[in-house]
């Protein structure tokens, strides 16, 4: 069968959807980051392929997408393994626009089919630790993009700001933090030095916020979802501005909505 | 043991992840609107208690609320059962605020715990089904809601079309069409006629995005989701806004964001 699962595998199994894990199980090819595929190797058929064909590439997602199809192209089951969901800042639109390059529209006749299966993502996860700040109505960014240019963000910001809706803030910091190899200062000057530039930039982030809301509003910062030193506290907008190297690379911040209250630890909305 | 937990269920057992399902199995007491019962009964221990504690209760939620913390306090492991994530558009608020209102602050000596367990959410769902149009941030609003001032949502609505971001629409119509004793035209002048109140509200939303984007963004429409005439097609923003009468009760909306990319039948974002 000739299809390709972009499937979501959170960060425990106890998340993942058993129509998820049964995908994986029926799969005749696995793709993913190596640390993915050692979270579900024991789904993995024996007489199955589980590979991350990556090395070095600077286009690490590109040479799983391009793998994946291929497998599917000769006629594979394969599955493409996602973080919690792969339509939120997952690999499910690097498979479809790779399709749409290559001129190999999706489910047509004889063609790959595609399904995208989605698993909770690490903002409802952080928002479940904390209560219900998400309750009523959000808005999701990203804030050191690659992908996206630095004024469109900064447009996104204002507009949640003004939403008075609670915000989800991932990637607090840029890449080059932890990759500087692939994000070298010589063609990526803006990025360095990097810690400063993602501190500046979260900075920004919080000055924003506290143009549009009280300096007390609530900020739920999960840290190192899923690990063993995973943490989820509830801090404030002032509190984060004035000590922005608290925040990991390994981050998610819900800012509190306008209608939120608090219930001893926990963040709910006037309902 | 003293614990309330607000278990999501989503449409379907297959999108249920494995701690929800395990939840359900170890609780003592299990509460939730009958439907919702029904989607989980074979997981309900055989002496444990399964109970839909309304009648014609005029405030539904609140009475399962109060019944599943009574239960709890008397020491059961309760479930209260909620529909994709109990945390957006879900039960979880009503339960932190119950306790607030009781003064019994969650989680002390002595009191009762809570947890809040995330299923995948109905736009989740809708947006696998469709690609991947939330790739790339998004807002998620609530069009019709009883509980949010009307310039509130107005308020948002702007946001979001002025954002440039996917936009995530629940509760497209007013609860008046479906359930018109709880909403008697005397005492909710302002939602009635039903019918017609949604589709003029409705008409404005698209109007909203019409004023900021293109007419034929692409906008997802899914109908009843999880029942035997599911559907999931993307129509425009022109074409939905001179139909509205086409959006049933049941719908969630996906008005795509200013860089999505069609894939054949998929969206996808510019990446």
């Amino acid at each position: 069968m000739s299809r390709i699962s972009i499937v979501g595998i959170a960060y425990e199994r106890e998340l993942v959807p058993p129509r998820n894990q049964r995908r994986i199980e029926d799969a005749d090819v696995v793709v993913g980051d190596k640390s993915f595929l050692g979270q579900i190797e024991d789904l993995v058929r024996r007489d199955a392929v589980a590979v991350d064909p990556t090395e070095d590439d600077e286009d690490f997602r590109g040479s799983r997408v391009i793998f994946a199809l291929n497998s599917a192209r000769e006629g594979n089951d394969v599955v493409l393994v996602s973080s919690g969901d792969p339509g939120i800042w997952g690999m499910a639109p690097y498979v479809l626009n790779r399709m749409c390059a290559d001129g190999a529209e999706p489910d047509g006749a004889g063609r790959v089919h595609v399904d995208i299966l989605p698993a909770p993502a690490a903002f409802q996860i952080t928002a479940g630790k904390a209560g219900a700040p998400l309750q009523d109505g959000f808005v999701a960014c990203s804030l050191c993009d690659d992908l996206t240019p630095e004024d469109t963000v900064d447009r996104r910001l204002d507009a949640a700001a003004g939403s008075g809706m609670a915000t989800v803030v991932y990637k607090p910091r840029y890449n080059a933090e932890i990759m500087p190899k692939k994000y070298p200062r010589e063609r990526f000057p803006h990025l360095h030095p990097a810690r400063e530039q993602s501190d500046r930039r979260l900075a920004d982030l919080f000055d924003v916020f506290l143009s549009a809301r009280p300096a007390t509003t609530p900020v739920v910062l999960a840290r190192n979802l899923g690990e063993p030193d995973e943490s989820v506290s509830v801090r404030t907008l002032t509190d984060l501005r004035s000590s922005v190297a608290d925040i990991p690379f390994f981050a998610v911040l819900i800012i509190c909505g306008e209608h939120t209250v608090e219930v001893g630890p926990y963040m709910s909305v006037d309902r």
